[in-house]
């Protein structure tokens, strides 16, 4: 794998449902625009609400993806 | 919404049951005092353990209001 | 001043005019119902945008005030 | 709101003039390029010299844009 | 324990003997006005000087307290 | 409780399900080597990805343990 | 350019009036004594009030001069 | 040079003989698709290993470029 | 002193007296189980609180130990 | 006190004896070549170890002096 | 890879010659106790001076292991 | 070395070559106008490109040496 080369994405997912609905839909958005998604990791969580509850999650990952050559 | 005011109070939620749940017990308890809850962001995610396994979710939250006028 | 006991707040101030403004905003509206304030240090910096200019500041302070004894 | 997905491009703004020229010149450069800007945050306010003076404020700015469904 | 909610609070406690006087300097105040103090955590430890000296030691405390029920 | 002292190790628990279960592995299999397993704090969440999907969440804890007198 | 040596100083400006002239009486006052200030960032911006009002912003800064060969 | 824009990436270079070379693999790469590279900053330094040596170092730039008016 | 390995652990020591004492009871205990003790540094104080009072302190170190040749 | 511009200086003292006498240590030797010393901040505390014994506390100050006009 | 569990170590290497024998001589000396080394990354890099020129470099870094089912 | 105090100074070096030969720039060029240089921590690893190439290294230290008595 050595010489790879790979660019990192900043990209927040919403869900009303949970924290990892909120990664996949950001996951999910992105690869439909990039390929070769690698991997991610959680910037923050955050989250806004309504009447005292949940309303939805909002999650800020960095995404990688590998270069094509 | 130009003009508004909000305050941060920071919170801490439990729950047995998952880190969503935890979040969720921080802003029902804190929505009995405290009106106009906008948003919230994970500050920590901790837990306790007993016997080898989770016996509850600690989630710390700082959790943004807005002041009436 | 020795043995004087301070609390400190987080506010978020907004203005559509400067970030200055929004420091100011988060100040005032926190005087109304806190006497003493004594010092404010900026957490964050951001804003909204609408049609590619900036819609309102939106600054995050803590602010310190005295304890009355 | 729910199910959004946004994206956070960090561009740099620099203006002669004050903090805010800076942010306002990075935020009309990035909206000529891309749709749907929505909010910003300040990652760092730096600047060069020239003769004990300031030449100009350099503005680091992390700005988010809602993808097109 | 499971499913208590805390709050947590900064104070700034000040001494001019030690740092261990100033935390509970801030912890004793806070006390008379809020019940169920369960934890603290320190944030940052700065003083004032006179004449090469400290004057006092002024340490910033994050206090957890237990929400009743 | 006082006078105890603790020990905290850096773990890393992988679960193709979910953040949760990735923390739960990583406690078992900790707990299977170590006793006495007290705390846990969550230090970064990650993961890896495979056709657009996530393949595994990989979430690091730091967890303490009691030192047996 | 290559091969030059920056050392980097910490500093403090006030002022009463804004951000922006806080940065530029530290950079004045630095420049009487240290020549070659090439630039500055912002590490930190407070401000002390009275009265419920700024009385006078304090921007810490890191300035970097150029060693003279 | 007051009033230019630059735009920041996030890019990962790989090399299995040093630093140096994993950042100038980074820059090599992204310099085919992107032009007016200006700068770079090291964010983090990581390798992977293989039987007890280094099998390859992994290092993450911010890479900045400026917009073409 | 070239070509040393040190090793670090994180401990967390606890005293109902001071900071101090909670440092040296955590160092204590490792030495009991570890050899070539050289350094250490604070990693956080925190505390538990009874009654208003502190019941004791509990300070998290990096402990740096020389790997025996 | 607006307009008044300060100096900030990092300083390690050291002390076989505890914290507060390292904190003390810095300031008195700054103290014989800076004047107008007026606040410090803790911005380290680290410590030598010696046959399981602390030999000796070291802390790192940044501490703040007022420029003479 | 799913439901692996990974150990973090932090170790300190050095070295007279450069910051990559530093690292290499940190992974080199943990190797011969523990298997399955499969990444690091570099928390801090540092060194010793003596007659104005480096006497050698201190690298510190967490080194992630398999655990063995 | 109990009661021994250090000053920590702030400096960037620059090289064409490699990071290490700007680390030894800086604390050859700090060695001629200051004595006693004891350690150095690299704090960022920067560098300024042209044609798409490094054109130099950047380095940011702290360098602390001792004070003399």
């Amino acid at each position: 794998m050595s010489d790879n080369v790979y660019s990192v994405s900043k990209v927040v997912g919403t869900s009303g449902k949970s924290i990892e609905a909120a990664i996949e839909n950001a996951i999910e958005t992105t690869s439909k625009s990039v390929k070769n998604l690698d991997w991610f990791e959680v910037v923050s969580t955050r989250g806004y609400l309504d009447g005292g509850k949940v309303k939805y999650y909002q999650v800020t990952l960095e995404i990688g993806f590998r270069y094509e050559k």
